[in-house]
């Protein structure tokens, strides 16, 4: 195995957010689930813009928030997702490269437009998100570079891939590749909806040595393993005898790896405004840690740290110098 | 090794406790510090006496409190402790047979009375506690029957018995019966402060094969291990290769125990109106599932909901029937 070009890869949706608070009502009307992410087409998407109140655009999709991160921490990062080339794409190009993120993926020059999210953000910090896939759902095999994926040392999917069909298809390519170079592939569930939508096949697929390093928070896990209960989809994830990032919000996260299990504090902001990219932050962190030789306990100590950072303002990227921030603190 | 008598035996000491509401602002004046216990003579405990509101006197003592709620929810359960032969003592001696322990201690006919603790209660539910030990100083080897102590599944003992200097006689003689006799020794830290005051001592007697299960809060496992992060206290709990239960309060508790690690949610009442015995009660509901085979994670759920019918009211002891409680619960 030759030395690692970048620490780690990124495979998602490239997706510009479009962040305006709401309040509950709103969610009720919409017929939104507080918290989860909803698929809609582009027709509902717009419909739904003009309901919206003035919101700010910021890049997001939840592994490129977490590359993005790395890249802050001082990683080695790559991306690769689909845009289009319109004004969205360009902003999407723009913002994940002026972070130092490699970004090389082609705009498509047809189909359609690049990736919106719309962003409801509650008074309690909480999101929900509906997602006009848009550019995304073209995302296949043939935009998994086998030598860009060797190059890396861990390369990171987010569960959300499973959701249009081309992108089940790259996951599996990335899979392959990675680990015939004898690299490591990470993934996160994204959200307990898509989890439902797809659990037989995460199942099978974190069963059968796909995943190497798993992130998921509680409702994800629990709907991963039909349990209500967080201790009972504890034990089988460590069963599953990977390395395990369980999150929990307030309540901090548990780490699994080899014999190790770690409850690790969460690191809360003085005042939490938007959860939105929080999760994906404390996969920047974590990943970063791990590919940094920091150990369980300091890796998911410093995605803590990442995540307080996007906890404490509106948008799902870190908005200060990550590197400084974690300083001496993890 | 016959058939043990008893569940468990608790060894600790013998109190009545006032309990009071108070404000921070006496706690100040007083010079206590919020959720300790200090040890005080009879004069101060007259003089505290005084000046606190009027309150109400209930049985307590931490380990008679956890031997009350073992034998609440159905199981064997007895009790050395001692009392003065006045009326405080009669109340104790009352109210613990009353609930179906075994308490054969002779009272004392002379020497200091029966011990009381002031427990002022604020309105965030804490509990500080200042004691007056009286007859409890008496507690010595000679009160500890090993006859009794090899007829219990497991022993019980009060990090509290640490203080009096006879305490530690007959702590490390209950120890040494238990062991002799196949038994399994239980220890609550019981306190931060009076971890700070025996550290050594007590790293010592664990880090020796002296205890078998282990108690602590998050406070109490921190102090012993000097360290302010719960998982550096946790990593270190677990070298020291015993069954553990650590309890955070609302953050719910993680247990450990062979290669086991749980992590268990707070059951948390409707409303919390004073953690007098919160801790007690949960090592009722643990040691209960112990002796009962429900294995750790069940045990612990059971420890969370017998700490949060405590949680639910003034004083340190149930007021259901704990066994009605719980059913179908844990």
């Amino acid at each position: 195995m030759t030395a690692s070009r970048f620490d780690v890869l990124g495979i998602g949706n490239a997706i510009v957010d479009v962040l305006s608070p709401a309040d509950d009502a709103f969610l009720d009307r919409e017929g939104l689930v507080k918290g989860s992410m909803t698929l809609i087409d582009a027709a509902a998407a717009e419909a739904l813009y003009g309901r919206m109140a003035a919101g700010v655009e910021a890049s997001g999709g939840s592994a490129a928030n977490t590359l993005a991160g790395i890249a802050g921490l001082g990683g080695a990062a790559a991306f690769v997702g689909r845009v289009r080339d319109d004004a969205l794409g360009k902003v999407f190009a723009h913002d994940i490269r002026a972070v130092g993120v490699s970004f090389e993926s082609a705009a498509a020059s047809e189909g359609p437009g690049t990736a919106r999210c719309l962003v409801m953000v509650t008074p309690d910090a909480q999101r929900t998100m509906a997602t006009y896939l848009g550019a995304c759902v073209g995302l296949g095999p043939d935009d998994v570079d086998p030598g860009l994926v060797a190059s890396a040392e861990i390369t990171y999917l987010e569960g959300y891939l499973w959701d249009p069909e081309n992108g089940k298809a790259a996951f599996r390519k990335a899979i392959t590749c990675a680990h015939e170079a004898g690299r490591r592939v990470a993934l996160s569930l994204s959200d307990a909806f898509c989890v439902h939508r797809w659990r037989a096949e995460f199942l099978d697929l974190v069963s059968a040595g796909g995943v190497d390093i798993l992130f998921a928070n509680e409702g994800e896990i629990s709907a991963l393993f039909e349990t209500g209960d967080f201790d009972t989809a504890l034990q089988a994830t460590r069963a599953l005898g990977i390395t395990a990032a369980l999150t929990r919000s307030e309540k901090g996260s548990v780490i699994l790896g080899g014999d190790e299990v770690h409850v690790i504090d969460a690191a809360v902001p003085e005042k939490v405004i938007d959860s939105t990219g929080a999760g994906d932050l404390y996969a920047a962190g974590f990943l970063f840690g791990l590919t940094h030789d920091l150990g369980l306990a300091r890796s998911a100590r410093l995605g803590s740290l990442c995540a307080a950072e996007v906890l404490s303002h509106y948008g799902p990227r870190p908005q200060v110098n990550l590197a400084d921030f974690v300083v001496g603190r993890y």
